[in-house]
C-alpha cells in the first residue's frame, strides 16, 4: 500500500474543497446572515492543511488497484471531516456527531439531516449544505461510471464497454477524460433545472439548492416541509423530472447528446427503470386514493412524486407518505431497496442489479427442468459471464447482511424496531426520510449519537457500493 | 406430465392419512369429547376417495423428475384438503379457509394457529392436530434427505452423498430404505422425548402433544399458554434438547447410533448451527435481563428456550418475547430466517446455505484484491461446485422475494407493516408466531380470509423449499 500516494490524491480533494467552500460566501453577505466569517475559516483550514498535505506526498508514483480503493473511502472521509468545519465552527451546529452527519449525509447525496429548523440556518452555510450534494453527486457519476468498473466492484464491470469517451463508443483510456464529458452533462442538467425553477417563481438561492438536490438525488431542501412548501405542480414537475433524469445513467445523456436519439429505447436497464416506476406509481396512486380524501388526479401527483423521489433515492417530500394506508407505507420502504441506474447519481441496490438477480432466479427454477441444459442469464441479448452474476448476487446479500447487522446496532441502542428499520434501509440506500421517528415529517437530530455515526458509516458504505469499504476491513488488504 | 402416474402416489397418500386419522379416535372415546364420529366419518372419506382414485390410476409407470415435483406439491395439498375434514365436520372450525390454514399449519409443521381457546377443543381433534406435525415432519425429513437432493432443488444436491443408507456412507439407490431408517430414528427420538416427559408429570396426550410439536418443529400446544402453561424447568429443557436435536440434520443421528461417535463433532454444518444457537442465547439473555425484572438464570431460561424455539422454526413459547426491548424482539425475527440444519424437521433458510452464502460474501472481497485468482468456496475442506453456489444463492434470493411479494400482499388485505412483516416470515420460515397482531399470545384467526390463503401458500412454499413449487408455476413444465 502506497498511502503516500493515496495521501497526495486526498490532499488535492481537500484544496478543491477549500475553493469549493468560498462560492457559499456570496450569499452569505447577499443574505447578510454573519455566517461568512465561518465559511472563510474553514475554507482557510483547507487549503492550508490539504496544502501542506499536498507538499509533503509530492513526487508519487501511479496509483494501482489497492491505492484505488483507498482513495476513494479515505477521499471520502476526508471531505466529510473538512466540510463539516463551518457548521461546527459557526455554531449552529454545535454537536461533532450532528456535524459529521450533516455533511456526511451531503456528500454522500443522502439528504437524512439532523437539523430540526432548516429555515432558520444562515443561508451560506444552507447552500454550503446543498452543495455537499451537488459535489458529492459529480463524484458518484464518475466513480461508478469510470473508476469502479475498473476495480471489479459488484458487476459495476459490466459496464466497462458503456463509458463515454472521446472515442466514440470506446473507454477512454483516461479516467480524467470521461469526467470532464460526465461533468458537462451533469453541468448542463444543472444550468436546465435552475433556469426551470426559477420560472416557477423560486429564488435563485433556492433554485440552486433545489437542482443540487435533485441532481445529486440528495434531498436536502432549504425549507421545513421540503418541496411541499411551495404546493405547486410546476415545482414538483420540474423536480420530478429531474430526479428521473438523475437517476438515469449518464452515459446514456452523453450518448443522447452526442446523437444517438435511440439510446434510452435501446437501454434494457433504462427501459426497466422507466416501467418500474410506472408501475410503482400506478400502484400507489391507488393506494393514496384510498388512503385520505383526495381527487384521483391529486392521488396521481402526490404517488408519483413520492415515488420517484424515493426510488431515485432523492428524499424530496410532497406528501407524509407515513399518513397513507399500510400498504403505501411498505412499498415506500421497498422502493428504498431498488433505487437509481448504475452510473446515476441514485444510490441503493440499483436496477441493473435488480434485473440481473430476477433473470438469474428465473433460470435457477428453469434449470431444474433441464438438469444438464446450459442456460445463461441474458442482459440485451448479451450473455453475462458467470463471475459477473455471482458478483452481483454476492453484492444483494452483503447489502442485505449490512442492512441487518446495522438495523440489530440502532434496536441495541434502544430505538424501537420500525425507526432502526426504516432509518438504516434509508441511509445505506442514500434515500434520506424512513418511517416513524425519521419519517418524511421528522429528522434524525434526536437519535442518540452512536446511531449518528452508525448511520453515517451506513451512509459511506452505501454509496460507495459497499466492496469498496468493506475491503479496507480485510487483512489481504493491508499485507504487502 | 403422466398425471395419471402422480395420483396414483398422492391417492396412497390419501388411504394412509385416513389409517392415521383414525388413531385419534383413542383420545376421542377416551376423554369422552364425542369427536369421535366426525374423525370416523372423516377417516372413511379418506378411505374410500383415496381408494377409488388409486383404482382408476392403476398399473402406471415410473415416476421421473417431473413428476416428482407434482406429486410432493399435489401430495401436501391433498393431505391439507383431506386433513380439515375432521375439524370442519366436527364443526369446531366452521370456516374452510380456518380449516385449511390450521391443517397446512399442522402437516408443514409451522404451527400458525387460528384458534382462540385451544384447550376448548375435544382431544381427538387435537391429538390429529399435532399428529399432522409429526407426519409433516416426517416426510419432510425424507423429502430433504432423499428426494429433494435427486431434483437438484436450492443447493439440496450437497447432501447427494451424506444421506444415510443400508450401505454404510453410501447413498441407497431406493428412496423406500432411505425412509425407513429415517423414520426409525425419528420413532425413537419421539419415544424418548414422550417417556421424558411423562416423568416431567405431563399426561400421556399432552406428552405425546408435545413431543410430535418438537420433533416435527411444529409448535402447536394443547394449552392456551403453550409450554409457559407448565411453568417447568425440566419440561422447558426437555423440550429445548428436542427442538435442538429435531433441527439437526437427521442423518447426523443415524450415523450417531450407527456407532460413529464423533460424527456431531466433525459435521460443519452442526457446529455453526450449535455456535450460532449459543452466540443468540448469549446476546439475547443479555436483552432479556435488561428488559424486565428477572435473574441471571431466569433471563437465560427464557432466552434459550426461546431462541432455540424460534431458530429451529418450532414456536413453542415459554415467555412472550413482544415484552423484551427492540433489540430482542428483531434478533427474533431475524432468527426466523436461519432456521434448523438442512435434513432436519426444521425449516426457513436453514444453516448451510447461511454458511455457504456467508462464505461466498467473503470470497467475492477477496477477489477483488486478487482479480485473477481462483477462489472457491469450500465447507469442511471440500470445495463447492459454482454451480452449487449459485443455486443457493438464487435461493436465499427468491426466498427475500417472495417475503417481500407476500408482505406487500398482506398489507394491501388491510394489515398492519409490522403484523405483515412478521406473519409472513413466521409462515415462510414455518416457524409460528410473529409479532404484533400475530405475536407469541395472539392467533391468526382475526386476519382476513384471503390473508390466511395468503400465508397458507407461503406455508406450503416454505416447507417445499420454493423451487419445488415455484416450478409448476412455470410454462416450461407444462411442456411435452
Amino acid at each position: 500500500m502506497n498511502l503516500r500516494a493515496v495521501l497526495h490524491v486526498v490532499a488535492i480533494l481537500i484544496i478543491l474543497e477549500g475553493i469549493a467552500l468560498l462560492t457559499g460566501i456570496a450569499f452569505s453577505l447577499f443574505y447578510g446572515d454573519g455566517d461568512a466569517g465561518a465559511i472563510l475559516i474553514s475554507s482557510a483550514v483547507c487549503l492550508l492543511a490539504g496544502g501542506l498535505l499536498f507538499l509533503a506526498t509530492r513526487n508519487q508514483d501511479e496509483l494501482k488497484l489497492r491505492e484505488g480503493f483507498a482513495v476513494v473511502v479515505l477521499g471520502w472521509s476526508a471531505l466529510t471531516l473538512f466540510g463539516a468545519l463551518p457548521f461546527l465552527i459557526s455554531g449552529t451546529v454545535p454537536s461533532f456527531s450532528d456535524a459529521f452527519f450533516e455533511t456526511m449525509s451531503g456528500f454522500t447525496t443522502t439528504g437524512a439531516t439532523i437539523l430540526t429548523n432548516i429555515e432558520a440556518m444562515p443561508h451560506g452555510l444552507l447552500f454550503w449544505r446543498s452543495l455537499t450534494h451537488w459535489l458529492g453527486g459529480m463524484g458518484i457519476v464518475v466513480l461508478s461510471l469510470a473508476i469502479l468498473p475498473l476495480l471489479g466492484v459488484g458487476g459495476m464491470q459490466l459496464f466497462k464497454a458503456e463509458v463515454p469517451g472521446p472515442v466514440k463508443d470506446r473507454l477512454s483510456p483516461r479516467i480524467a477524460d470521461t469526467a470532464k464529458i460526465l461533468w458537462g452533462v451533469y453541468l448542463l442538467l444543472t444550468l436546465i433545472e435552475v433556469v426551470l425553477l426559477l420560472f416557477g417563481g423560486m429564488s435563485l438561492f433556492d433554485s440552486l439548492c433545489h437542482t443540487f438536490g435533485s441532481m445529486a438525488t440528495g434531498g436536502f431542501s432549504t425549507k421545513n416541509a421540503s418541496v411541499a412548501h411551495y404546493n405547486s405542480l410546476y415545482i414538483e414537475m420540474v423536480i420530478l423530472v429531474f430526479m428521473f433524469l438523475a437517476g438515469t445513467n449518464f452515459s446514456l445523456h452523453y450518448r443522447f447528446l452526442a446523437g444517438k436519439r435511440d439510446v434510452y429505447r435501446l437501454d434494457r436497464e433504462f427501459r426497466f427503470y422507466l416501467f418500474l416506476t410506472l408501475i410503482a406509481i400506478l400502484i400507489v396512486s391507488g393506494i393514496v386514493y384510498f388512503s385520505k380524501p383526495v381527487s384521483p388526479g391529486g392521488a396521481l401527483r402526490s404517488a408519483s412524486f413520492q415515488v420517484v423521489s424515493i426510488m431515485t433515492t432523492t428524499g424530496f417530500c410532497s406528501d407524509n407518505f407515513e399518513l397513507w394506508l399500510p400498504s403505501g407505507q411498505l412499498l415506500m420502504i421497498l422502493l428504498m431497496f431498488i433505487g437509481g441506474c448504475a452510473g446515476s447519481t441514485g444510490g441503493s441496490v440499483k436496477v441493473i442489479r435488480i434485473m440481473v438477480v430476477l433473470k438469474h432466479s428465473l433460470a435457477e427454477i428453469k434449470k431444474l427442468l433441464h438438469p444438464n441444459a446450459y442456460i445463461p442469464v441474458r442482459v440485451g441479448g448479451r450473455v453475462l459471464a458467470p463471475d459477473v452474476v455471482t458478483n452481483i448476487l454476492a453484492f444483494l446479500i452483503i447489502y442485505m447482511l449490512v442492512f441487518v447487522a446495522a438495523s440489530i446496532g440502532m434496536t441495541l441502542l434502544g430505538v424501537d424496531v420500525v425507526t432502526a428499520f426504516s432509518s438504516v434501509a434509508a441511509t445505506l440506500g442514500n434515500i434520506g426520510p424512513g418511517l416513524n421517528l425519521v419519517g418524511p415529517v421528522d429528522h434524525y437530530g434526536h437519535l442518540p449519537a452512536a446511531g449518528k455515526w452508525l448511520l453515517s458509516f451506513c451512509m459511506l458504505a452505501g454509496r460507495l457500493e459497499l466492496y469498496t469499504v468493506f475491503i479496507l476491513f480485510s487483512p489481504d488488504f493491508w499485507k504487502k
